[in-house]
């Protein structure tokens, strides 16, 4: 079996590689673990940067998206006891973020390879890969029939996650491991109740950070920061609802709309970069390179930044022969990667209460919270970088 | 004795508001424990933020400040081996700072006072302050004639630094101590040496922070970041220069001229606020009140706002007895007190380099430096803090 460009993972990385690739005439195929099913029906990540919006749309994977999409205009932080807006649209010539979550961008971009006969094999355990120095490398992989097989291509795109082969197939001599474990995590819900806010509240208290957004009219996610071994036994629903409302009580009578939780998970925080994100004929994109923690809603946009760089140096490299852009993968990419880790990071600091804090900690907090919700120049840094920096 | 304002401490926050107050025709002491020519003579603070200068000259003690004060129009940041500038001018539509050591503002504020018959008592110790909850409440002082004295006044300003009788006369049950102790401090030296940069130059290097600053034509200060426990003893003059030019070294050639070392110290690294900032008659200005660490350059300049509130207060006191601009002092000053920790902390985080920082922490760190030297909103927010903002 033979391919141009061999793609490990069918997560929005790999499914937008493809679909940029194909656009260009090169061929890929892509081998998936899971099935179909489990991925367009996984709730995760939600929220869209422009430059992924205008993306989607430009390439024609964006017409559900134009329709269904919200866009978020700006976005709120909470501190002190009320609402501050952080005005995305004003703030940046017109750039907003839009609510769409992940499993329905991964349902556009699947149906829109199936539709023109993009090769996508779902259930298929990739195994090892091999040849990386050669011009022609090789998946190995263990297909729906249970047999062992071989996937001949140019390149590999390893898009398959923190634990898949792609990572741990860079040698251990050249890979770099950047990593930070927060010593706090999230503790989410998903619940059957209308909007409490049209925008995303990032809440700051004593108690700690929450998060309150939304997925649909009638389906709310929220989190609060929780210990990172914490049980989802020990918090009935009196207690989640108790604990997210005095997270979010003030002197303006804000309060949350309730409804039946259905769904509830602790989210570890932790903040990894792999480097290089390329060696020989293998390159990393998205998760596989690099994990945030959600505060500043990056993951699913990196991925598609990286792929947005990898799709023009594979488009250079076939049309003309020149390896240049190939070649400068890694150190292109990471300079955005490393932006958005800062910027996660800032984030959670900003937000969250660590263990300890001192009375000085809550004050800076709070002095940091006004000069970014009080001035012009720091309430810009927050918003281009929360609506994204442009790709490329 | 009597007067309607007794200040404790002849430093910029107690010079400074005794100069304003007698503009408005309120009379006050000064009870000082040094000597005149002690406080002339200590080189200490020198980085004026524009609203510090602009107060000087428009209250006609700015002659000197004007004709030998050096504007400084930016400054560097330097990592990664090379410079990087904030320009100050540009980003805050003409602001900028201006080099003018702070004993030389002493000695402008001194020979004012002592011009117009203002009264300063050198080599004065006070022992107590009481009355405090009264309208007359008393200082207690040993005079140079070592004989125990009074002076009875309206109001009394501590502005007798961080070890003073002002702070320590705050009631247990009133006030809140907020702190942070840095695990580093600042190795400074004074040089006899001509400039290596015409503006200050702020270095992050894998070996720890170093600032180059500029004292005179002929004197430069340096520092570098170092074990606050280190001792003096320790460090050879070959073995300072040495460490001084690892971290400015780059590939762009620089260097720091060197030149005879006359002075050596070592400068603890903390964060202290005092809340409230007053009690009853005893209001708090300065050092009295916080420290801040001397990386965003604050100190002096945040005594010199705490003054303007008070003269402020002071002078619609009397002018019509009314009190709320007296009741409101503290929470008005520590707005912008907070605003300097918070600056003060970020500088400091974001150039020196922690013990124990991890690879990850390195590369967020240089992310930051890149988004404040690469990008119009943060670079502008970073100098808006370091020129400072509005005073009141």
């Amino acid at each position: 079996m033979r391919t141009q460009v061999g793609i490990i993972g069918a997560g929005p990385a790999g499914l937008m590689l493809a679909h940029l690739l194909h656009l260009r005439g090169i061929e890929t195929v892509i081998l998936e673990s899971r099935q179909r099913e489990a991925i367009e029906s996984t709730i995760r990540a939600g929220i869209l940067e422009q430059s992924t919006v205008d993306l989607m749309v430009e390439t024609g994977v964006g017409e559900r998206l134009k329709r269904e999409g919200v866009p978020h205009h700006g976005t709120i932080l909470r501190f002190g006891g009320r609402n501050h807006r952080i005005d995305f649209q004003g703030l940046t010539g017109g750039r907003v973020t839009t609510l769409y979550p992940q499993h329905e961008v991964l349902k556009d971009l699947i149906a829109a390879r199936l539709q023109v006969g993009g090769e996508i094999r779902f259930g298929t355990k990739v195994t090892a890969v091999s040849g990386l120095d050669s011009k022609q490398p090789v998946i190995h992989f263990i297909g729906a029939d249970a047999a062992d097989s071989r996937l001949h291509c140019d390149f590999i795109l390893g898009c398959d996650g923190a634990y898949g082969v792609g990572r741990a197939a860079m040698p251990d001599g050249l890979r770099q491991d950047y990593q930070r474990i927060y010593p706090f995590g999230w503790f989410g819900i998903l619940c059957k109740a209308p909007p409490s806010s049209e925008e995303l509240v990032y809440a700051r208290h004593d108690r700690g950070f929450a998060l309150i957004s939304n997925r649909t009219p009638d389906v709310q996610r929220m989190y609060f920061q929780c210990d990172p071994n914490d049980k989802i036994e020990n918090w009935s629903d009196d207690r989640i609802w108790s604990e997210l409302q005095a997270r979010v009580q003030g002197g303006d009578g804000f309060r949350l709309i309730e409804g039946e939780i259905f769904q509830r998970n602790i989210v570890p925080m932790r903040s990894y970069v792999c480097e290089p994100m390329q060696h020989g004929r293998l390159f990393l994109a998205g998760d596989a390179a690099h994990t945030v923690p959600p505060t500043g809603a990056k993951g699913l946009n990196l991925a598609i930044s990286d792929v947005f760089l990898l799709d023009r140096a594979l488009g250079h490299h076939y049309a003309t022969g020149a390896t240049d852009l190939l070649d400068g993968y890694s150190a292109a990419a990471l300079r955005r990667v490393w932006r958005a880790q800062h910027f996660s990071w800032w984030m959670t600091s900003m937000l969250h209460r660590a263990d300890g804090a001192s009375a000085f900690d809550d004050r800076r907090q709070l002095a940091e919270l006004d000069l970014v919700t009080g001035t012009v120049a720091a309430a810009t840094s927050l918003a281009q970088n929360y609506v994204g920096l442009p790709f490329g």
